[in-house]
């Protein structure tokens, strides 16, 4: 079988661009080793924003003196029934588009071949462009391996048929925030070690210190600076050992240190696709690797692992072999967003990234607990911190901790891209009781006419 | 006392201006016959938010097959601690900026001169400008008149002691469906009675059509083009006889069929301030009223009677008084959004709007259940209906229909400002697990190139 172009990996990185194709006449098939849709759909986003919706109905019946109450299990077969609607959705999109799936493990025979093999039999497939867009694994720690009972990654760690009673959570990145939070509505004892200074080591320090202090009002122990020296199996539970000295006993230890390229055994290297030292493809600004006709995207190719930087590659990719005129995504631009009750949205630069840069830059943190959106969803310690240049005109970053930043964060993005000026945001009626709201404020304080804050 | 600008009332439309004119240096002082922050703060969207927050984790418990338990008194009582904890923010706000608040009904005696009374003594007070934000009242109905018991306005509803068993509900407007959606989710039974064709007369059929069968799987009964004959007390309950020949017997008759300017007797025609036929206070395309010292804004002038819209009326008469360079506000770019579960958020104009004028429109409408972020918060009719010219260049309207549609219309604002191109927008990585995230699939398909919808 001869394809236009055959995209190994059916998750965010894959389907956009093999949609596109397909809808602009290409034949495209879609190699998948497991489920429709990758680790975004099956076993990350999808899921976990499933268990956090109900996470944080939990949280608002407390506030209430309320108690919400369901069965453990009756929680995952929703998140799960979420997972499958979804999956079959992206299915569908790839059916109606035209699009050939082909179930099993593709690898790179040469730059225009594909081995696909499902166990029992091979087929061999080939294409004029190849999309790897191939994901990653979850790693584990040298000392401490999955067992495949209880030392687990975010796959088991998101459809437990069990509640556990208490976990470990070894990682403080942004999957290890959202499961903590979520398990620790879910009454499940949370530690979270992170052996960086903070917790959310890629960002700036205050960000993670009031996500930290979130947590711990939710019951959650975090330990910072803090690494696992052991994990020993003990009856049903795991005997821990910390660098501070601590030893404690959980039922689960979920390892959610940092992930792991699939590019082995793939036939990459063979075939000429350069590898950097982690193992990520190397690609330049168009997602093209060290082959011509050879593309990668999504978390492959390192960078914030996020499933819209990876939507967006594989559109970008798909239109630059249709010969269509198309885009380099600007990275920081790609909103980071960390959804944990109190969430955390940013775009551009953090104070970090400016600082090792050596920008000068204007800093303008403003509380915005004030507002009565926040109030309502609970978010004490919320602000938004704006960088700017020291004229105040170009915004450098922005960044939103507060209930729904993850939404509001689409409101600050045409402030980041310079496409509606501090004085157009100032007068434009964003509405009231969201937090989309507080760009009006912010703005205006900006402007050096703040209406909702004092100016000390 | 003498001041450079006095508002009559401390809602929406009084204390944003009223804190701008006194960070610039100006001796302001704000009359305020009630509670400070006015009608949203106390008996509006504020407190309405607050129950809506709760009534939805109730629904997402009930999801997951759980059940969401507290006591109805805990509810009003936290729902009135954040009204208070609101309030008292604006009036810390209004002490920090050095103004003056005034408690008491203020009339005014001549262009200049307020008389402030509060029941015991008066006061004169001198104005260089007066800004009248004044509100409204809930209207009753001729034959159906609040009677202080059970057939109330929102300003009881919201904050009822006990939790009624069943109410009727007069008016399928804004506040009419929103509560609905509450008291439907706790439990209560619910009638919406409606004279229009359809609820939410102002906006389009098929948007008031998605809301009503969202209302309809939550137990609300909706009637329309139907109306309330007659309502008879009958012991604790009401016998209600509609259009229909149905009869009914509730708990409790909500009153949401309109507002009432609250312009008699404060002495505006006696000063030559002109009202128009219904009450409202005439005002130009600045605020201004038929007196050159005198302003109004917010509800009180009519349009649309939102919080947002009122606080930039604030600002806008705020900076004209203080000689800075001020701005007109858009109308049409005024949100309506409508927090009931499957929530509605638009700008610009509706069908009916474009059709009335006699413009011709290309109408897009695509379903957004295929979002994840829409299916875990339950929004199955959900969908974007965008509204071009004939050329699809120009964005006539944008209506969000959708979970969390109150906060993603801010993404979509740019768009009808035409301040972000369709192009810039599809290339925007907007994050996944939004509604907002919409934006990016929706320009995809009005720029011929849908990823995530099937072009039929």
């Amino acid at each position: 079988m001869k394809y236009d172009a055959v995209f190994i990996g059916s998750g965010t990185g894959g389907y956009p661009g093999a949609v596109y194709l397909a809808q602009h006449g290409f034949k495209v098939a879609v190699i998948e080793e497991k489920l429709i849709g990758g680790e975004c759909t099956n076993w990350g986003c999808v899921p976990s924003k499933a268990l956090y919706q109900v996470s944080e109905a939990v949280k608002t019946i407390e506030k209430v003196k309320g108690q919400a109450s369901y069965k453990w299990e009756d929680l995952i077969d929703w998140a799960k029934s979420i997972v499958e609607e979804t999956r079959e959705g992206i299915k569908y999109l790839l059916e109606a588009s035209g699009i050939e799936v082909l179930s099993g493990k593709g690898v790179l025979k040469n730059p225009r071949q594909v081995i696909v093999s499902d166990g029992e039999s091979k087929r061999e497939v080939e294409a004029d462009k190849i999309v790897l867009a191939l994901g990653t694994d979850p790693s584990q720690l040298p000392h401490v391996k999955f067992d495949g009972e209880g030392i687990i990654s975010n796959r088991e760690a998101l459809f437990m048929s069990e509640k556990p009673s208490s976990i470990l959570i070894i990682g403080g990145g942004v999957i290890g925030v959202e499961m903590a939070n979520v398990f620790s509505k879910n009454k499940v004892e949370v530690t979270v070690v992170e052996i960086m200074d903070h917790i959310l080591p890629f960002t700036d320090k205050d960000v993670a210190q009031a996500l930290k202090t979130y947590l711990a009002g939710n019951g959650v122990r975090v330990k910072e600076k803090t690494s696992v020296e052991s994990v020993e199996k003990s009856g049903d539970k795991y005997s821990v050992k910390l660098s501070n000295g601590e030893s404690l006993t959980v039922d689960k230890v979920l390892i959610a240190t940092g992930r792991i390229p699939k590019t082995r055994g793939v036939g990459l290297e063979e075939t000429g696709v350069s590898l950097d030292k982690k193992g990520y493809v190397v690609v330049n600004d168009e997602c093209r690797t060290s082959v011509e006709n050879i593309y990668a995207t999504g978390d492959v190719i390192g960078g914030p692992q996020l499933a819209h930087k990876a939507i967006l590659e594989s559109i970008a990719v798909a239109k630059r072999i249709a010969g269509k005129e198309s885009f380099k995504l600007d990275y920081h631009l790609v909103p980071i967003t960390i959804f944990t009750g109190l969430e955390v949205a940013s775009v551009g630069y953090t104070e970090k990234e400016l600082a090792a840069m050596g920008v000068k830059y204007v800093k303008v943190k403003l509380p915005i607990y004030y507002l009565a959106a926040v109030k309502i969803k609970g978010g004490r310690n919320s602000f938004v911190k704006i960088l700017l240049d020291e004229k105040g005109e170009r915004v450098f970053g922005i960044q939103v901790v507060s209930p729904n930043a993850s939404e509001a964060i689409s409101a600050y993005l045409p402030l980041y891209l310079g496409k509606l000026s501090l004085k157009e945001a100032a007068s434009t009626p964003y509405p009231h009781l969201t937090v989309s709201e507080s760009l009006r404020d912010v703005v205006e304080y900006l402007l050096g006419e703040p209406v909702h804050f004092i100016r000390k």
